[in-house]
């Protein structure tokens, strides 16, 4: 990357790609914002990808060809060295797919791959609620649940790029199915997913009426949002399935906690947006399980960036870019 | 560190001190064996340790002080900064105990401390299983569970040299309740304590005849090694009792696949001499845990080295002497 030459970054999630082109201040030159659509398969995302970037390049009236690379953040597993994405469960149908060549291939463009939560973090740890910290974990709870670790300002990626998955790990020996495959992973108690799945029971046992209201109004359709809604409304069921997520995801984080002995954990996702409910029982869980000495040294911050990995994109692209690279 | 300068290793362990004066080479050139006696005291067993480190330097023909340095092993967490060890669980009435500066104190030499499963970690990955490992996780079964990551050829301490607590990792949310008062923790389900702890509600239940006969004749006792003696006689409750604790053991390996990617997890501790009926179902149930990314890149290897702290603290005398240190 020559210094001062603009880059394009990629948010590829599973219902929609953003698309930016960013100046060397990491600037927001153009962006683009579209529906995946991955339903209609790989080759077609890939389009949908070129498109959407081109579209953002014309915005910034920058040439394609002028980018000084691109980044794209991905969901699901990425061996980060050859750009391969490896079965993503938001992106179903995918196997094995070489994103990164593909697109170095059509864009004639650098391309760095990185996993979404990877992305996230970097851009929290460069820009937002990470920075300073010596060792840190970030923890993404939305649908899934995904993670990633900044050690001593660098990306921690293990052998393949495919460290941090604190979403699959087992808390609840025996628990409910994950959409993995396992049982009792973090993902399968303290999601989105998982939340919804345990209002919809709520519902279906008559012990959730006001969240049954509440869902009769939004068709039928039981989220997060809605939970927190009816619990805020005094829906005892409601609350508790919060607590309940909310501890078990503390769980989770103390644990992480008894192993990398952080500074800090970072909490993204659009289910913190739940708040004090879903956040004070995480903390007091998290707290608890943490072992004296690391617990004495660890804070917990929500995440502060919109895009979090659109900042991060930028600095792999430089990190990509230095010789002295990680 | 002046090279070519013997160093004083000690392994302070709950029930005995295991100290050696080293060549620069790595070589024993004299040691001492000695019981711990933990129950007298900090004094008593810092007394001790002296003793058994001027014991070992007198049979290597080296004064105490012609010493390039001490390293010493400590159960539970040390600060590593300031040699400072923290409510140490085999060490009982231990609170936060300054052991590096008091022996700075007393022998005059530069003392590093290290927490044992650190030193044993990064004895194995120098000399041991772990050679030329990228991302080592070191998991010792004993009494307790205890672990070590290294990274690129460094120990991983987190911010306070308290990372890697791997043991205190919840697996089993309500679970049985662990020596460090939580409930659950991979170390209340998979460690010697708890298959002792199994062995003896079988026996009380009578469902494990053979057990009972074999700790009739060991006084009563049941350790994890007459399990494994019954369930190899065919007693069936001893042989589920291994088999479980084995999957458990297996689901926190799987864990901690998930989360570093690892190339290597190194298994070491006592319990681990049961041998393949603990083994053979840990490895299966690691890899049931693991998502087939990380799954294909890591290998399980058994502990090589007979003290392998020993080694491990003199690499890390002589990183803390380098100016390059960790």
């Amino acid at each position: 990357v020559t210094s001062g030459t603009p880059i394009g970054v990629v948010d590829l999630g599973g219902t929609k790609i953003y698309s930016a082109v960013l100046d060397a201040q990491g600037k927001v030159l153009g962006d683009d914002l579209r529906p995946t659509e991955a339903a209609l398969g790989v080759a077609s995302v890939i389009d949908r990808v070129i498109l959407s970037l081109s579209e953002a390049a014309a915005r910034a009236q920058v040439g394609l060809s002028a980018l000084g690379g691109v980044g794209i953040a991905a969901p699901g597993p990425v061996v980060f060295s050859t750009g391969h994405i490896i079965n993503p469960p938001n992106l179903p149908g995918w196997g094995d797919v070489a994103l990164g060549p593909m697109l170095r291939e059509r864009l004639g463009l650098r391309v760095v791959v990185e996993n979404d939560a990877k992305a996230a973090a970097y851009g929290e740890y460069l820009e937002g609620a990470g920075r300073g910290a010596r060792a840190m974990v970030f923890v993404t709870v939305s649908t899934g649940i995904g993670g990633a670790v900044v050690l001593d300002g660098k990306l921690y990626r293990g052998v393949d790029g495919a460290a941090g998955e604190v979403g699959h790990t087992i808390v609840v020996t025996g628990g409910p199915l994950c959409g993995c495959g396992r049982h009792g992973c973090l993902e399968a108690v303290a999601s989105g997913t998982a939340l919804a799945r345990e209002g919809q029971a709520a519902i279906l046992d008559g012990r959730a009426p006001i969240l049954r209201r509440l869902a009769a109004v939004a068709d039928g359709e039981v989220t997060a949002g809605l939970i927190a809604a009816a619990a805020a409304e005094g829906d005892a069921a409601a609350r508790e399935i919060i607590t309940r997520a909310a501890e078990l995801l503390g769980t989770g984080l103390g644990n992480l906690v008894n192993i990398f002995n952080p500074d800090l954990i970072v909490l993204g996702g659009g289910v913190t947006r739940i708040g004090t409910p879903l956040l004070a029982p995480a903390e007091a869980a998290m707290r608890e399980v943490a072992l004296a000495l690391p617990r004495r040294s660890v804070q917990l911050r929500l995440a502060a960036l919109e895009y979090p990995a659109i900042q991060g994109l930028a600095g792999s692209i430089a990190a990509a870019a230095s010789p002295a690279s990680s």
